[in-house]
């Protein structure tokens, strides 16, 4: 099996660090990668669960965009009603009526939605929920898991990166995923200062194995939320219709007071989107929260699509399928090589890990060699599953999968 | 002249309370307007300087969807340069060549620009602008105008609104426009510990009138900053090619090292951007920002194709000449009834208030006499002019200013 070559994707990437800070920043910054511009770096067309680098090399993509590729890049349904708003009209000085619609579709469909907020960014809403959480109690500090992921504002981010001050964590109180307890003496310690809890409906953290919730973790923290008065807020982000279409709270069996959604809701169209209880609706009016884009037609349009399209074929149930087959498969050819592939989280989104090497570089070594035979391999953030991949990408993945261990077995011996 | 209704309009605003905190939102909540529901909620359709509510209501729109539309709704070379790219790859894995072209492009274009960046919201960039000038520092403060706006972050919203804590003003420093006493003032209050000053190239705060810099007060303000280490960040979302394509900071004769764009950048497609100097792009790279949609090619392919067209036309004297017709014209007419209309800022982006009524309410009232007559006036915030105005919509618009003060006239005698 041949692999790829990365002359045009390196020259563009050269050009790129001369004036863009890191060339490509942020999650898709290929920064491991970039001594040895053995990578593709810019993608020249995308269909279905393939897209193609800008030297002509094929890749089954297991990332799917970071998460908002769900139904297949350039799906024609969502494509079309896309395309229709656009053409009436998109970003105007006022809302189209999709909006209303989009949010009575959503209040329909997640379970604990009384209302929907719509805005750009992830982190644009789950910055929004902690403001309403702060304006409905009179209460300022938030609850947050221990590694989890809620987006870039500086609130968010783990103290000390740069550009992230003290004062930014004033407010935030840490607690370990899976531990009661340690909720528990947050509360005891915070005692009627708590405005809100947020954490992902499972712990999927990077450079780790992600997490379930243990037997009654959610309820619990439901529970003590009630009690004390907390705003229990779910990052429904990256699990968002991957999990269950109604909400990844009604799959786990709890019902939080507001959720985030983003990623998977539009099939790539640029929206984000808050849900919340009745009891809240107040107070998400009074927070003053907007954007120049916000308003904008054609990624409701696409969103009201997405989601109907992902309700009408089960997808949640469809990717946990197909990645099950997948992971299966992996697991299975890992084992015939000798090494153990660890798999964790939902299959529609699943953390791989090679146990065999602590030091992860044998596991990243591996997923550097498959993508460059044409599977789209990440490796230390968890992978995405589409409903677009087909039985023929997964035979194929397993067969690149297999000669990308020969090419690490060969290395690390 | 007969007047407007807006039977669908208000239906359609009263299914929206239900499930959308205040009905709509943010900059485009009508909430003064609510009571008569006498107003236009919903766009239909917007094609070049125009676009039409729900009820089939034609207006010339002063609003641009608040600056993002510069050359005309659905403009045929941008959308054709944004479906191009849509066709090819949009939201993918990877950024699409087109990333490297249009950071290219901005670094050639804007005067002080060494490197590009690219987000969603104004507001993202702002943040980051702030997040920058921290890590470059070693500092903490920011020196903001009272009243400035920069977006809907806490540290940007004005402290005490519903949802801020005063913790995120902990290191804010307010100084008034125009006052470099006031300036200088908080770096003696604050010496070695401010980290930015961020402003807008001109003050145009709501509810009050636009205020140009002072001669020299840019020039002092660049020297101090220099002097000082501070980091000078100009806010150039709102005038932002609609001054001069180089920066609104080149036309006020000063050289910022930060410079953020959204809005006119992409003919309404949602996208971004701060640049900045080569000095800084070290520390721009260290800090982590980023976001599921800020790679995404088809706003960038937009932004590339609107640039270009509006340096091609020359659309800042364009839309200032085009601007200053439509206001000399009503300045005129308002007289014409007795009434002294003001404008102030630049006439591409003005504001307007009638000075015969302090409470601002028959102003108000006037503007809404405009808008359900068909020229959208916004009554306490800037106007936005485009390219895409003609000389007949202009004179329309006189005939509707006209009409709409003898309505005002009637009612306030």
């Amino acid at each position: 099996m041949k692999t790829y070559t990365y002359k045009k994707s390196s020259a563009l990437f050269k050009r790129a660090a001369q004036v863009i800070p890191c060339g490509i920043y942020g999650h898709m910054s290929p920064s491991p990668y970039v001594p040895a511009m053995n990578y593709p770096f810019y993608a020249a067309r995308a269909k279905g669960a393939k897209f193609w680098d800008v030297d002509g090399n094929e890749y089954i993509d297991y990332m799917c965009a970071y998460g908002p590729m769900v139904l297949g890049y350039n799906h024609p349904g969502v494509d079309a009603a896309a395309q229709k708003q656009l053409k009436s009209c998109n970003c105007v000085t006022e809302p189209a009526p999709v909006m209303v619609e989009l949010a009575e579709y959503l209040v329909d469909l997640i379970e604990i939605a009384d209302w929907a907020f719509f805005a750009k960014n992830g982190g644009d809403v789950t910055s929004y929920a902690i403001m309403v959480a702060r304006a409905a109690t009179g209460r300022k500090k938030i609850v947050l898991v221990r590694g989890g992921y809620h987006g870039v504002a500086p609130w968010a981010q783990a103290p000390g990166h740069p550009g992230v001050i003290e004062e930014d964590h004033a407010n935030i109180v840490y607690v370990d995923w899976n531990d009661i307890e340690s909720f528990e003496r947050a509360i005891s310690e915070n005692r009627g200062q708590i405005a809100g809890f947020m954490a992902t409906p499972y712990h999927h953290p990077t450079f780790d194995d992600s997490a379930f919730p243990a037997e009654g973790y959610w309820q619990k923290i439901e529970a003590l939320c009630n009690k004390e008065g907390i705003v229990l807020i779910i990052d429904d982000v990256r699990c968002g219709f991957r999990i269950d279409m109604a909400g990844s709270a009604k799959y786990f069996g709890f019902k939080p007071d507001l959720a985030c959604y983003c990623k998977a809701i539009a099939n790539g169209y640029p929206i984000s989107a808050l849900v919340g209880t009745e009891a809240l609706k107040t107070y998400a009016a009074k927070v003053f929260h907007t954007g120049s884009y916000w308003f904008s037609a054609e990624p409701m349009a696409a969103a009201l699509a997405t989601l109907k399209e992902l309700k009408r074929i089960n997808a949640p149930a469809l990717m946990n399928k197909k990645g099950k087959k997948l992971l299966d498969g992996l697991v299975d050819i890992a084992r015939t090589h000798g090494y153990t592939l660890k798999v964790s989280g939902m299959p529609s989104m699943p953390y791989l890990r090679i146990t065999d090497d602590e030091s992860l570089m044998l596991h990243q070594d591996w997923c550097g060699e498959a993508t460059r035979r044409g599977a789209f391999f990440t490796s230390h953030h968890n992978w995405f599953v589409s409903t677009a991949h087909t039985d023929a990408d997964i035979k194929k993945t397993w067969n690149i999968a297999d000669d990308a261990f020969k090419a690490v077995k060969k290395q690390y011996g």
